[in-house]
């Protein structure tokens, strides 16, 4: 079946290379964009979501049928499947990122040199930004949407299962682009499923793609991290730990051991690794692993985590690497806070770690030492979010060093340039 | 000759991975150190640079007498030469290091949230910093410096020539290290002059280099740029213009425009391209070009400029794309600020522009339109400079709209992670 939104194509370097140099061009317009006219097209993209709603459903149905007659398994087809509500949220999810502050002309800051020079750092748009993902459409509109506000074009490439449904989508952004006198090339979406454009897109598009993101598994963000030629934002795994240090109040660890770990356990902000201080271990210890087994956690534990609950299971090196992403949890007793923290840096992955502790010396040096994007001190890993951070929304969180670090929001989509005021200065 | 400081190495890939891993394990025990240690490091490495001046002069000698048995040009020699007073200017360019502020733990911003959670957005360290620089061997002491006090581990490559001078200076630097207690190898020179090692920097040593900083000309800033793995902050040219837009002082054009121009040809700030409104043509076109000439300044033109002055040489579609780096300028007549912009986008580089005009609206079309990382009102083009910015020192100028934009300090050096102080908090 040919696929009206999806073109012929025959020769897909050439029809990237093309997309690439179309957002190019659209970056370039939308840079100077006002927020009005950003706003709009995000507004009246929810209308036209909205209004559009049965052809929407319609695609994701065939989307849907076609996943399942090749028998893919039933967690793909929920990621897949919209609803009524799910794409009132997606529509809603668009009002959000309207109504954020617009990043773009924002002085970040601004000095006086001695000979009058007035310098102001002021925040403009990236450029052109690459989504790629998995087979989720709504990534279609909170990717787009994202980008659009930072002022930056977006150049969408999701799951080939999911293509009629993102193409529909997608449609409606561009409704709302026309609808705002914004060019429409601002949010485009790969115009065929074949896997060589994603190839194309790693590569950089000859210099028209500035980063790329991809939202999805642990397979398709290491082969993007893996080939990309171009900046990636983005967190290849989520080995989060909770450090239950000398000086913890009982309850307050359990609860917020029991929440990192279990308040939902998918997400890259859970909790996979319990460290328990030496110093504590007698009192809080059993404890804590029964209200997690109780809790219906599995929990693998070191020699000493074996001897306080019979339920136990052994935990073995690799424990203490894996993210479960599940009701599982590896438990390990340390001996003080150097340990504690070597464990983190040896086997974590840098995204978000917490320490529980009444003793604020303790907790200062472990949000100094840890070298995690996120450190939190009596805090459940699980606030590793942009939405819990303030920022609206998020296009996914980073673990790399580079530009971007933690929850990526609008504000992690700009760059900045200097504005320079003078009265005819010239240089001695 | 086989030097003392050069290693007899057979496997290059093998000695740079335990380079990039010596650097990595450095770079972890840096972003903990306290500012004394950092700047007591660079306060003795001054000292030493002076006290051990004798064997640096000679070790320089030795370099200048083999570089000019092989005949490369005199510019190259007069770059490659050390002087008791380029040795002392050395010296105090780390001292000016040391009495910067600490950028690492410095709190960008902090928030509260209505849950309570206090989030802090904290600097810290990037991590390896590889600079590849050609046979100035000041580099040594600046890049190091400044890699230093941004809490970064430096692996320097200089440029062959300058392999003795390098090594002699890097000596004073690890001198310092070793006084203030730090890890020797937080400033590693790489240990061979084979042209290998730059590949295998480029690659990134298996992770262990965060950034990479070229400095030097464009052949050396095209390939690092073309074939490193790793981010790259650099600017390949400086193709900077000046427009005298509509309501532009005459005095005030002419007093920048030769600034801009003459100041010094060679740095990357320099102009290359003056721009002439038509509003203003018919009284500043000419004398801006007679004062150019007679300052000693080729002007190439366009057929309006050349009709106002017979000693304007005919400019090519290719002088709009040349850095000069010299006393050559292109001249061209255009309408209005969007045409001047649109020059400014098609040929120039994104570096450093500037508009001269009394018209605050133009300024401020300019200023927010032009997509370059400096963009001045009313100022030479020649203030791009992290001196002139107040930076203290600069490691180069970057053109990349990723993380660093604009001179690069120590600031541009650092990354960040966010800490969360919490009371108990869980998601709900």
């Amino acid at each position: 079946m040919t696929l009206a939104a999806e073109r012929q194509i025959e020769d897909v370097a050439a029809v990237m290379r093309d997309v690439g140099r179309r957002a190019r061009a659209a970056a370039r317009r939308l840079a100077l964009a006002p927020r009005e006219a950003k706003d709009t097209a995000l507004v009246e993209a929810a209308k036209r979501l909205r209004e559009t709603e049965g052809a929407i459903l319609a695609a994701n149905a065939a989307d849907v049928a076609a996943a399942k007659a090749a028998g893919v398994a039933s967690s793909f087809i929920d990621r897949l499947t919209l609803t009524h509500a799910r794409l009132a949220s997606v529509a809603e999810g668009l009002e959000t990122v309207a109504d954020l502050a617009d990043p773009v002309g924002e002085t970040i800051s601004s000095w006086t040199r001695p000979n009058g020079l007035r310098i102001e750092r002021v925040r403009t748009p990236l450029g052109v930004v690459g989504v790629i993902y998995e087979s989720r459409p709504n990534v279609t509109a909170d990717a787009g949407a994202l980008c659009l506000k930072a002022g930056n074009a977006a150049i969408l490439r999701g799951g080939t299962d999911s293509f009629r449904s993102s193409a529909a989508i997608q449609a409606a952004l561009v409704h709302g682009l026309a609808e705002a006198g914004l060019p429409e090339d601002a949010i485009q979406l790969v115009p065929t499923r074949d896997r060589a454009a994603v190839g194309a897109m790693l590569s950089g598009l000859d210099g028209n793609i500035d980063v790329i993101v991809p939202r999805g598994g642990k397979g398709l963000v290491a082969r993007v991290q893996e080939e990309a030629r171009v900046p990636v934002f983005a967190h290849l795994e989520g080995n989060c730990h909770v450090y239950v240090a000398a000086g913890a109040d009982l309850e307050m660890a359990k609860a917020i051991v029991l929440n990192a770990k279990l308040r939902r356990t998918g997400v890259c902000g859970a909790a996979e690794t319990l460290l328990v201080d030496r110093a504590v271990a007698a009192s809080h210890l059993a404890p804590l692993v029964a209200a997690l087994i109780e809790a219906g956690c599995e929990v693998r534990g070191d020699a000493e985590t074996r001897l306080v609950d019979a339920r136990v299971l052994p935990a073995t090196e690799e424990d203490w690497r894996t993210e479960y992403l599940d009701a599982i949890i590896a438990v390990r007793v340390v001996d003080g806070i150097d340990a504690a923290i070597d464990h983190i840096e040896t086997y974590g992955s840098h995204h978000t770690d917490a320490i529980v502790t009444d003793d604020e010396r303790l907790a200062r040096k472990f949000l100094a030492e840890v070298d995690s994007a996120i450190v939190t001190h009596n805090a459940s890993t699980q606030f590793a979010d942009g939405g819990e951070f303030g920022f609206g929304a998020e296009i996914g969180i980073a673990t790399g060093r580079m530009h971007a670090r933690g929850p990526v929001g609008v504000e992690q989509l700009t760059s900045f340039n200097y504005r320079v005021h003078g009265t005819g200065q010239t240089r001695p």
